[in-house]
C-alpha cells in the first residue's frame, strides 16, 4: 500500500474546524449549536447580486480569462477601488479563487521554499496553512489582548530580520481580533518594510466591516509604496456571498502580477457563475453598507458587552470585521470548547467557539483565549452568552 | 523594489495560452480567428444544469462543506458513479475547484518536494505547471503518434523507477492526444503500480467523450487496487460547464482523502454556484450524452480526414476527447502558430492551434506537432481547415 506523503502527514488539521465533528455529535443528539466559531454572516446579499445570477443566460459556460473577466475587473476599479481612492486599473488586478487563493498566489510569488514572512499574530490559522504548503516560515510578532491587538514597537519588527525575510502581512481589520489598524499604524509597517526592501501584503477582506469614523487606511494608497504593496481582498466576504469564492489580487508591481497569472493560468480561471454575483454586488449602494455596519455595530456592542460581564472573562473592543478575541477564566480553552460541546447543554442548547492557542505561532501560548464570531442576530447572541456564562461556571466548579 | 522569488522567476508561461496575445491583435484588427487551440467547447449544457442555477433561491451565500455539499457528493454517488459501476460512497469524494485544484491537490499529497511522477507523454500540459509548483518532477515515457499514442512497453516505465518514484499520472481519454486506452493498457500500468507500491493517479475529465463501443476502464475498477488509485474527476468539463469551476477526486485511500481534505479546508470550500449548476446537471440524461458525443463524432471525422488530406499532414484517429495531435509539414510548429496569427489571413481569417513540443518533457520533440481542438461546428470547421492549408502552403513556400 502506497504511503502519503511526508509533508502531507504534517499537514495541521483547520483550527477552525476541527471540532466539528463534536457539533456534529451534538446535532445529531438533537442539541442546538450557536455556531460562534466560523465567520459566516447570515446577513443578506445585495439584491443586485441575487438577480444577476438570475438573470444571467447562458446555453453553456466557459472559461473566463485566467485573470478574471475583464469587464468584472473594469467594473471593480469603477464602481469600487475608484470611490475607496485606489488608483489601479484593470491590469493590476488578478481575480482570484476568493481571499483564500489570494493568500496562496501571493506568498508563493513572493517567497522561495525556507524563505521567511513576518505576521502579527495572533493571526488568520489559514496563512500558516498556505506558508507549510509551500514551505515558507512564518514569524510572529506577538500583539497583547491588553493593549487591544494594536501594532507592536517596531522593534519587535526589527528583531525577526534576516535574508531571508521577503514580506510582512498583515490582515485590517484583523481576524481573528476584529483589530482595525490607524492610519500610522499602517504607516509604520510600510517604513519598516521599505527600509529592508520587503512586500506588504495586506488582506483587506473586512474593510467594508469598520466601526470607527477614522477613514480607512489601505496600504494601496501609501505614498512611494507601490512596488512594495500587495492587495489581497475578497468580494465574497464583502457582500456576504462566501460561498461565490471570488477575491482579488491587486498590485502596481506589473513583476509580481506576472508571475502571479502564470500560476493562475494553470488552474485555468476563477469560478464563472461566482464573477457573475460578484459583478452584481457591485452595484450594492452607500446604504446597503450602512445597513450592514449597523447590525454589526449592534451585535458587537451587545456581545463585547455581555462577555466583559461575565465573571473572569475579557474582551477589548474590536472595531472592525465580525470578531472577537476573548480571554476565558479557564487554563485549556481548547478542552473547555470540546467540553461545551460533548458535555454541557442548557434547555438542550449550547455554543460552539474558537480556541485560540492556532492564532500564534507557539501553540501554548495565549491557551486562555477563545475567538468569537458574532455572526447571529442579538436575540440568539443573547442567548448564547447565557448559556457560555452558565458554561463556564460548570466547567470551573468541575475542573476547578 | 523587493523582488519575486526565485522560483516564480521560472514558472512556465501556459504553452496553450503564450500565443493569445497575438491573436488578439489580430482580432484587434478585425481578423476573425478560429480557435482550434483550447479545449472550451461551444455545446449546450444540460437544461436542467441552467434551470438550477436560475431557480437557486438564496439571501446570501454561505459556505459549503470544505469537502463539498454533502448532498451533491451523495448525488454524484447515486446518479453517476453508481450507474458506471465505480462503487464509492460521498466519504471518498471531495469536491474540488475542477479538474485543476484536483491534479494540485493529489500531486502534493502524494510526493514530498524532489520526489518523481512518472506520465505519458505527451501529456496535459499544467501537470507540469502544478509538479513546478510542488517541487515535483515529472519523468515522462514516451509515446508515438505513429503507434496512435498507445501505452509505451511496461519496460519504459520500469526504466524511470527510483526509491523517489511515487505515482503514475495518466488521462483517459487523453488531452492532449485524444487516445482512449484499452482495458488491458489500464490493467497493465495498473500491475506496473502494484508491483512498485506506487499511486495510479487518474484523470478522467473526458470519461463522457469515448467513441468506441468497447466498455470504458475507469482505474476505480480495477480489482485489488483500492489504496492504490486516486481518480480526478470534472464535472464542468463533462456538461460543458467549464466556467463552473467543479470537479472532484475520488479514492477509496483514507489516508490520501483525510491528508487532502486538510488541505481543503484552508481554502475554505469549494464554489457553491458551480455546485448548484453541478448538482443539476446530474439530471443530464442519456440522450444528452450521446447527442453530445454524435456531434463529437461528427466533428472528429471531419477533422481527421480533412487534415490527412492535407500534403505532409499526419493524424492518427482520437477515439475519445475533443482534441487530436497532427504532425505537419514544418520543422517549428511553435513559429508556424505564430505566423498564422501575425501574417497568414484568408478572407481576413484566420486559424489559431497550440504547438505541441511543450506536451513534452524535453521541449525540443515532436517540434512539428500541434494539438488542434475539435470544438467549432462543421461549417466552422470546414472554413478552418481550408485555412490550415493554404496557410501551411503559404509557410512552406517562404520558409522553404
Amino acid at each position: 500500500m502506497p504511503d502519503i506523503s511526508s509533508k502531507a502527514k504534517q499537514i495541521p488539521a483547520s483550527a477552525i474546524r476541527k471540532l466539528t465533528p463534536y457539533a456534529d455529535a451534538a446535532k445529531a443528539a438533537g442539541v442546538k449549536v450557536y455556531h460562534l466559531n466560523i465567520g459566516s454572516p447570515d446577513i443578506k446579499s445585495p439584491v443586485s447580486a441575487i438577480d444577476a445570477v438570475h438573470n444571467f443566460e447562458f446555453d453553456y459556460l466557459p472559461y473566463s480569462n485566467s485573470a478574471g473577466d475583464v469587464n468584472f475587473r473594469r467594473a471593480l476599479v469603477q464602481k469600487y477601488y475608484s470611490k475607496l481612492g485606489i488608483d489601479v486599473n484593470e491590469e493590476e488586478i488578478l481575480v482570484s479563487v476568493a481571499g483564500s487563493e489570494g493568500v496562496d498566489l501571493v506568498l508563493q510569488v513572493v517567497c522561495d521554499p525556507g524563505d521567511d514572512v513576518i505576521v502579527i499574530e495572533p493571526y488568520y490559522t489559514n496563512y500558516y496553512s498556505f506558508a507549510f504548503r509551500n514551505g515558507i516560515n512564518l514569524l510572529g510578532v506577538h500583539s497583547d489582548i491588553r493593549e487591544g491587538f494594536s501594532v507592536p514597537p517596531i522593534e519587535e519588527f526589527e528583531k525577526l530580520v534576516t535574508p531571508k525575510t521577503k514580506a510582512v502581512i498583515l490582515c485590517n481589520p484583523g481576524n481573528p481580533t476584529g483589530t482595525l489598524y490607524t492610519a500610522q499604524e499602517i504607516r509604520r509597517i510600510g517604513e519598516f518594510c521599505r527600509k529592508h526592501d520587503l512586500f506588504i501584503i495586506s488582506d483587506e477582506a473586512y474593510r467594508e466591516f469598520c466601526y470607527s469614523d477614522e477613514p480607512y487606511c489601505s496600504v494601496m494608497t501609501l505614498p512611494g509604496m507601490e512596488q512594495h504593496t500587495i492587495l489581497i481582498d475578497s468580494v465574497s466576504k464583502r457582500y456576504n456571498l462566501c460561498g461565490a469564492r471570488i477575491g482579488c489580487i491587486v498590485s502596481h508591481n506589473a513583476s509580481v502580477l506576472e508571475a502571479i497569472t502564470k500560476y493562475a493560468q494553470a488552474r485555468l480561471c476563477p469560478p464563472v457563475l461566482g464573477q457573475v454575483a460578484a459583478m452584481g454586488a457591485l452595484d450594492a449602494t452607500a446604504e446597503y453598507f450602512a445597513a450592514v455596519r449597523g447590525e454589526y455595530m449592534a451585535r458587537r456592542d451587545f456581545v463585547i458587552d455581555a462577555l466583559n460581564k461575565i465573571d473572569g472573562v475579557y474582551s477589548p473592543m474590536p472595531m472592525g470585521a465580525f470578531y472577537t478575541l476573548a480571554e476565558l477564566p479557564v487554563d485549556d480553552a481548547d478542552d473547555f470548547a470540546r467540553w461545551m460541546l460533548s458535555d454541557f447543554r442548557l434547555d438542550n442548547e449550547t455554543v460552539m467557539v474558537t480556541p485560540a492557542a492556532s492564532f500564534y505561532c507557539d501553540h501554548g501560548k495565549c491557551r486562555n483565549q477563545v475567538r468569537i464570531a458574532y455572526v447571529l442576530e442579538v436575540s440568539e447572541l443573547k442567548k448564547a452568552m447565557r448559556i457560555l456564562e452558565e458554561g463556564l461556571k460548570a466547567y470551573r466548579a468541575i475542573k476547578g
